[in-house]
């Protein structure tokens, strides 16, 4: 397996240590080979590395210590902006303004977020994903200053790592796979896909320190409770609209 | 940069070669690796092989001839499927069918779909994306039998190439990165930032060939026309309600 792909785990503390500009392009580099709707690259790479630009970004990613403490933040944004602007100077008719557009843009962001992610990590880097950003958009576009058609889809932290985590447990290969069309589970498949996961004695302190019954409860009542995730939604939508998106 | 982002080219045409199931495991081992949200993995991977069902999922992608010569055809799903019955068996409240949920399990389903087409292509595989997953979903989810709950985001056909095409032109790094905000571009930005790709030889012939004055015409009027975007927007959000993701 691509070493980086077997090694990787989220690093959320990092050194002091700078990124050089050599180093940062070609990992950026890296990150434009990705596949991409037609060529058309419709997503757009903001680098946060100052100081006070990063501490406006930080409440969007609920004060996530990631955020100040990496050499940089890479949030990955859908773009139509720069597209609708080339149709504009050559006369052209530019119907991007549209879920599907943003859907395909929103992909090629997070292809090109994944090239960028494992390339830093072959530089000795560590990364980590901040799901917030589709939390927040809204705080992320003023403090980023996206314009119209321009939309924060994934952020990923880069810096050098100052710790060593062990590996993530992940569910079997069977849990994710399906051969030639989906075979829905029964409960029995189900309790014996996440009998491992629920034994790790991580998983059980877990359920222990947020008592509840199990580590289901923890994930769906605790940590991404409905309340929330409908909340949630209905501020990505606000901002989708914002933006023009759809 | 990684030998194998550096390399990486569209394969649309492949040899008869199958792919083993060691080979195909590790590929697959290494999707799952991938950094997800929160570690619930709320995605799917379904793998079609056999001739007769790529036959039923070849209209959803417009008959490209990659899924029917493709050894694999992997639609990677969000999946909230799984997850929902995880938490029923534990007596847990799933709150799972909304936007801000099924966007991330997009993401995540892209994520470990790029490290699959990486993974395939170390064992000399040659990959191609389709977009057309999120054009005909309602299709897709027909003929691969997804039960609610699971929405198809982006296929990757996988193959023994039978073709070496040459690496695909990208603007220059300068117009898809902005550091620290995001900056605007004025008219001269965006003529002097496209105006390689638009010289380019085949570029010039995609033009004369589609008797338009411009590529960027091309793009918007006869590739991604504004009405085929806005159908497939309308066709999409459908297929979302159907499925119970919003």
């Amino acid at each position: 397996m691509i070493e980086v792909i077997k090694k990787h785990r989220s690093i959320r503390h990092y050194t002091e240590q700078p990124i050089d500009d050599a180093t940062l392009n070609e990992i950026l580099e890296a990150g434009i080979r990705a596949s991409n709707t037609g060529n058309m690259q419709i997503y757009s790479i903001i680098i946060t590395r100052d100081v006070e630009t990063k501490k406006r970004l930080s409440p969007a990613h609920f004060n996530q210590p990631m955020i100040c403490g990496a050499a940089a933040v890479l949030t990955f944004c859908a773009d139509v902006n720069r597209m609708k602007h080339w149709c504009k100077v050559n006369n052209a008719d530019a119907g991007f303004d549209n879920f599907e557009t943003f859907i395909s843009a929103a992909i090629d962001a997070t292809i090109a977020a994944q090239n960028v992610a494992l390339e830093a990590e072959a530089h000795g880097l560590g990364i980590c994903y901040l799901g917030t950003t589709t939390y927040n958009p809204d705080q992320i576009i003023d403090a980023l200053q996206l314009p119209k058609g321009v939309f924060p889809i994934t952020t990923v932290t880069i810096g050098y790592p100052a710790e060593q985590p062990p590996l993530t447990e992940r569910l079997p290969l069977e849990a994710i796979v399906h051969y030639e069309t989906y075979h829905d589970y029964t409960d029995d498949d189900i309790n014996r896909l996440h009998a491992e996961k629920e034994q790790l004695p991580q998983n059980q302190q877990f359920v222990r320190e947020n008592n509840k019954q199990n580590l289901a409860q923890v994930f769906s009542e605790i940590r991404y409770p409905r309340s929330n995730n409908e909340h949630f939604s209905q501020v990505l939508l606000d901002a989708l609209k914002r933006q023009g998106m759809i």
